[in-house]
């Protein structure tokens, strides 16, 4: 009853349900999704050790080019849990084609370097697999319009696995705005304000510091995420900040993301790191990071909105994602759990502590999942995210964060660099879903969806 | 000696002592300097208050056509300090170039309704009294050019009143800006982020609320200040803001705004406001205010800084000025006192409570003037506001804040107008200074200044 008033829903409002391919589904009462794994290292590992947990979805095969850690470690973690050693495919970085050929698997997570997912998911799809993708942003404009394109000609769809939509006190918020708490939403921010030198330069042998090594020298992320701070120049990581609060605006469901300008400041930090940690002359001195410390993206909606993303990841500070959400009857803010609620908060024009508001408004996936979320990684919001990649398959859903989601995301990337490359010009953001976002309804995490 | 080294140094500096007109200023040992009020509403009674406090100034005349209550509570209050009765100028909006025709005056301190600031003090200058101006945006761009050629031209110099710039805290971190606490600076924030919807509204009797009157209907500052929301989009009241991170970044000295652009929200809260107060049938319901809720403004600056002000008085929402001073070493943020340092902060990636560090870094001026200042309006910042004045004029010293901070402070206002309506174009940023700032060394507070 709730599944069907859900997928009628979800028609009736002319939603993606089309991109689910019915030849990949199953039939039987309790369907397992046979899932493959492109990319082992930590962050897929992390999605592994989720899959493993569930008696619903079959670890069939992994892909990865590392066969020293990531994959000895990966079979480890699949024998501890008893179960079948995954088919390896390590010959190189493109050996995971061979992967998608297989026709035992249904969907594959995409866990790999930013560069890799987008070409990586269109090829699961011209398999004919559902790709779950993790985050980054686009390297090129175009990308974001070839998934689209891959998806829609395909006919299947792709799940973005962005976890911070998950995150208990995001969902909660979100809770609030449906409920109308804020009132009309005015303003938002969100962003990436993480200090990452040490993940971003160490010492070869462990991920995180311990050294100023990165590119073939550095180990794990330092291996080939920092190239991305010595080439670019933009907001390279918009989609923790930005998910969020596109779920409260419903950007792709009854409104789109329309323009943006993006300003950077000076590029100091990566720079300052090798020379105390490594001395002017360690080679990496010399390297000129493109990648300005902080860039700010002022961004337009089409229903009046502003958000503002911050990227800051060179500097030493304390880790925020810069959330608030404000709207004509009160604004929360991510840092101190800070909420103003016109009428109800005791003391006018006084910031409160969030506590209360965040029990009354939990989310009721975070009530009904509270036991198998704790545990998971960072915090509870990865269990959700698998969990709900994996249900929707089950039921043949559409997915709550789509190919459209993925695009309009990761294109905040490449457009903020044009507009830092061009001085922080205003720049448009196309519409990916090619107007059925006047169409489409908000489904992330609706009540009555149960996953 | 320190008077000498000072002004030694400013000329050395090229800066801009020759605006000051020596045929004005005092050979006597202890020159009391001769002020007049233009305006002496809520604010300009302020400042008189604080001029009666003085030996070293008298009050001469004040201008005002506000008979009922201006005039009559200024007597009152120089009464009150036995002071000689003003003389009075309250026949019209124009009667204040009749107080400028007085040669018993020195200085003005102007304190009207925004649009009067420049023509008033211009017509100041061209008097060749010495103007101090409130807070406020420009109304249109050429209006700062206009100032900047009148201050020239006559070579008379003038005082921008921001008092926030010598806010307790703010000043505290200026202090740290200089003593290296934050390495280099990088991306700052400031703004105005103030529920005024019970300065724009009022019954016509009260300052502040008890109704949804405003124009001729309002009283005090809704009379003027709310046609501003009515009639304009863009960032009305940057000052506060900007003139603090301005001092921080050293801009017009070794520094300067070199472009901008904002965006704004959907206007909601005013209609809200009126609608909820008054009811769909008062008038003012029908009134279609202009200003977005919240506009954002992102400024580049020739040193690769980036600062963003905030512009929101027209929601529920707790007073924050929005400040955050960040650099290569850490960080500073006026929303709950918060700073991280590294390598001094005790736990990494953590915040802590500013408290240590603001009593550690407390400015000499604090220091040395904490009881005069107590008392003063605004936590005392408009102590130091008075008192910069009247001591620069006293030692014929350059201000600290001049036409060339009023003129690039108040030009946000139409350069942020344009931008918001060209959808959040990029803008040029003018320099005032016509390059005198590359030369122009920071003076505002320098610890052997003493004033």
């Amino acid at each position: 009853m709730q599944r069907r008033k859900f997928i009628q829903q979800t028609l009736t409002a002319g939603a993606a349900a089309t991109l689910l391919n019915p030849t990949i589904l199953f039939a039987a009462k309790q369907p397992k999704v046979r899932v493959g794994l492109i990319g082992v290292g930590l962050r897929g590992r992390n999605h592994l050790d989720l899959c493993l947990q569930r008696d619903d979805v079959e670890v069939i095969a992994i892909a990865d080019p590392d066969t020293k850690s990531a994959i000895p470690e990966s079979q480890a973690m699949i024998a501890k849990y008893g179960r079948k050693r995954a088919v390896e495919y390590t010959k190189g970085d493109e050996d995971f084609l061979n992967l998608l050929k297989r026709d035992d698997i249904d969907a594959v997570i995409i866990s790999t370097p930013w560069e890799w997912h987008i070409p990586q998911a269109i090829a699961a799809m011209k398999a004919g697999k559902i790709p779950a993708v993790e985050v980054c942003g686009a390297t090129d404009l175009q990308d974001c319009w070839d998934i689209v394109n891959a998806a829609e000609s395909t006919g299947i769809s792709l799940y973005m696995m962005e976890n911070v939509c998950y995150r208990r006190d995001v969902m909660a918020v979100l809770n609030m705005v449906r409920k109308g708490v804020f009132g009309e939403l005015l303003h938002l921010q969100g962003g990436y304000q993480h200090d990452l030198r040490e993940v971003k330069f160490n010492d070869g042998k462990q991920p995180y510091g311990g050294g100023v090594e990165f590119g073939e020298k550095g180990f794990s992320e330092a291996k080939w995420r920092t190239n991305h701070s010595v080439y670019r120049n933009g907001d390279l990581y918009p989609t923790h900040g930005l998910g969020p609060v596109a779920m409260m605006t419903n950007i792709n469901r009854g409104n789109r993301l329309t323009a943006l300008s993006s300003v950077a400041t000076k590029s100091r930090g990566l720079h300052n790191y090798v020379m105390s940690k490594g001395g002017a002359n360690h080679p990496n001195a010399q390297v000129d990071f493109k990648l300005g410390d902080i860039v700010t993206t002022s961004i337009q909606t089409a229903n009046g909105e502003t958000i503002v993303l911050s990227h800051d990841t060179n500097s030493p500070r304390p880790y925020s994602l810069n959330f608030r959400v404000q709207g004509t009857k009160g604004l929360w803010m991510d840092d101190f759990n800070s909420i103003y609620v016109e009428g109800r908060s005791p003391k006018a024009h006084s910031w409160e502590k969030d506590e209360a508001y965040m029990k009354e408004y939990d989310h009721v996936l975070w009530k009904n999942y509270e036991s198998q979320a704790t545990g998971a990684g960072h915090g509870g919001m990865d269990f959700f995210v698998i969990n709900s990649f994996i249900e929707s398959i089950k039921r043949q859903a559409p997915f709550a964060m789509d190919v459209y989601d993925l695009a309009t995301w990761y294109a905040i990337t490449p457009i903020s660099e044009r507009s830092v490359g061009e001085g922080g010009s205003l720049q448009q953001i196309p519409d990916f879903t090619r107007g059925k976002w006047m169409n489409r309804k908000p489904i992330f995490a609706l009540d009555e969806l149960g996953y």
